[in-house]
């Protein structure tokens, strides 16, 4: 297949992309190749512009186009309350769901001796400055409920000890819509735990 | 969101891609911005390239980056028998396992009166002039078992049934390595059809 080497190489960009087998990979590039020019330009332009515009913002580490992001700027936000979460597209995840008025505070990963991700490499220090400037009366820690998120959840609640705010951990539990067959021990576990009188 | 307008279009290029939806359309980008500069680089270069250098086979209609494709080109394949597929990932498949020593030929698409595809749409007619320069000898027609490939395969067999060459069909029957209660009744009526003395 070496006359074919340009569609090789599309195919090998494109697997290793989160979700993304070979299968799936090849009919990516052979979408790209079939369709109108204007489907692979915009994909080519998105990439590009998306790359030389988003940063993180640098009170929360969420992305932003601007100085601050969309959330920290806004003034009809519950700047009392912060979530910190991992990853910017936690953040995504999170207002999606539309529920939450307050800030957002990206870790930028979590705490893993394996990978060598240490507090250093987090945010923290970034969250406990924010504190200290005193407009947080909460944190809500909304690490995943992975073995890497609670480590992480339970070492920045340490740290928030002594800041003089309520810290607080997301509730872990049965998905809705869910069914209690599908779940497993420990998440049926979690959920006894965190049960509430009704 | 306004002011992440960057990620959104980013978002909306890459969903749309077959097989990705929104949330994974959304890792991607996530995982373009957080990677080094390289993978989304080489992702726009690779795309790019791929655009200019690929182009239909003009014997058989797959793809390829010089005059003739790979497989037309080889003077080591059997040109007695060709494949009829209908498209240049049909090739693409087929080739990757490896036991086919024929060439190709794409149709570039299936019979479909629902989206306005018919005879002339596809490259039947280049098909029937390649088999009456004389070099072909035998036809599978090898369209996917879906109803518009099997409506394909049964057009194509009748415009070439005094074409002089013999047409045959793949095969039909249960997936190997797959389990018949996992079959549907079609694929089993099908099994049945194609049985063979042992």
């Amino acid at each position: 297949m070496t006359m074919r080497k340009s569609l090789d190489r599309l195919i090998n960009a494109l697997v290793g992309l989160p979700g993304i087998g070979r299968k799936t990979a090849q009919r990516i590039a052979l979408y790209l190749l079939r369709s109108r020019d204007d489907v692979a330009r915009e994909l080519v332009q998105a990439v590009t512009e998306a790359h030389e515009r988003l940063r993180a913002c640098p009170r929360c580490f969420s992305l932003t186009e601007d100085e601050l992001c969309d959330v920290c700027s806004d003034t009809g936000r519950d700047h009392s309350l912060t979530c910190v979460v991992e990853e910017p597209g936690d953040v995504l995840t999170l207002e999606q769901s539309g529920r939450y008025r307050g800030t957002y505070h990206v870790l930028g990963g979590v705490l893993s001796p394996v990978d060598n991700v240490g507090p250093d490499d987090l945010h923290i220090r970034e969250l406990l400055e924010r504190i200290a400037k005193g407009d947080i009366a909460e944190v809500i820690i909304a690490t995943n409920p992975t073995t890497e998120g609670e480590a992480t959840a339970v070492y920045v609640g340490r740290q928030l000890k002594d800041a003089g705010v309520t810290v607080t951990r997301i509730a872990r539990g049965l998905p809705v819509g869910s069914d209690l067959e599908l779940a497993d021990t420990e998440t049926i576990s979690r959920a006894f735990e965190g049960r509430k009188e009704l």
